[in-house]
């Protein structure tokens, strides 16, 4: 497990070593389990699957499950083993990542029970292409995140904060595609409406990708770059 | 400073003691800045001041540093103190509500940029009563969060969390309320969609709020309710 990864491996008691390979391990499990989540949360919109956005919205209850028991292991190994420097940062990533995890699960949620609502109603081709293309980019980079965290991959990390901008402008651009539709032809506008919430909420998981890269920069670096440009991230480097 | 909060007198060291009302204090007047910035996002949205609209886009750069300098001080407190039981958890629980803070700080800047593009533009008084009514409810909810959080007080907790439900039902509605708009007078539309977005951006604060207090009820109690329902929580209280 991890063998890549040298927080998990030098501490002198390996009970310590073990908690933390134990939660490391239950972390990358639901950034797994979130990541597939999202992939089939947008097949089920495309592909008009209404077992599987039912699917999504009931795996919501183990990716939920699993955030507890992860602040919960966290919290113990904080309350036993008084972690210092780079394994407390470990900690305190792996805390506030984990929310971001469970929140790209709600949106995955989000999206599932507008894809079930449309498979009822009937779908609406409207900014599919969009969503397939925004999709296809934010499942990308929750998985680059957590590899950048598994791998304490800083470069990995600002890869993924250089897409969330990317990201951001597609979004924008999508956005106003609809609008357009919409004035057009207004007899879909609910329809469209449903997709632009989707939009949204991939726009979202993006953001939250890029907060599980921000942390992977804190936990390696020490520095908090959450109110930071990637051009200015890389300045901080150079210092 | 905190009379009625416990917590902070019980330390043998006055040093941890002072640490964390320090902090305490920083994570007081973070809390009331980001109430102060979504009644202003709403009030230059409603009155059409542009003024006042890039006056919140322009605090939200205190409130991140506010979130930075908080997370730096408890990490400190965590790293030299070794804080347990109800210590650690009030360190954690302000962790987590920090992030809440910050992001209900930067809803407020959503809502006051599309404020900003509605003075440009000109209003719509399309759903402006349901932004009124929705928004001075989440603002009353960050209060009551951040009071229960100060005064470590369960039933204030589970008061704001019932008032989420009732936010998220008037979302529901105000949502169904705009689209028809739009559908009666698709003339409009990119301006009633801001509406939407503004809604949308309420209802989010009003979730922070809910985990806000769900962090209260950690920090006093030690349970982890942040999946149950407020008829759920009040059964572990119970037992």
């Amino acid at each position: 497990m991890s063998p890549n990864n040298p927080v998990l491996s030098h501490h002198i008691s390996s009970q310590f070593n073990e908690e933390l390979q134990d939660v490391n391990t239950k972390f990358m499990t639901m950034g797994g389990m979130v990541e597939q989540q999202v992939a089939n949360a947008i097949h089920a919109l495309l592909d008009t699957d209404a077992a599987m956005a039912v699917d999504v919205q009931f795996q919501d209850n183990t990716v939920n499950r699993l955030e507890s028991e992860i602040d919960e292991a966290l919290t113990l190994i904080l309350a036993r083993r008084h972690p210092a420097a780079i394994d407390l940062r470990m900690v305190l990533a792996m805390s506030k990542a984990n929310t971001d995890l469970e929140r790209i699960g709600d949106e995955a949620s989000k999206i599932a029970r507008i894809a079930q609502t449309l498979c009822e109603e009937g779908g609406s081709p409207r900014g599919y292409m969009e969503t397939r293309h925004i999709g296809n980019q934010v499942r990308v980079m929750i998985h680059d995140a957590l590899d950048a965290f598994a791998r304490l991959d800083v470069d990995q990390a600002l890869r993924v904060m250089q897409a969330d901008a990317d990201i951001d402008r597609e979004y924008q651009s999508a956005t106003r595609t609809l609008m357009t539709y919409m004035i057009e032809d207004p007899r879909h506008i609910s329809r469209v409406i449903n997709v632009l919430w989707v939009l949204r909420s991939l726009e979202r998981i993006g953001d939250h990708a890029r907060n599980i890269s921000e942390q992977v920069i804190y936990m390696v670096k020490g520095l908090d770059v959450r109110h930071s440009s990637v051009e200015e991230i890389e300045q901080k480097f150079q210092r």
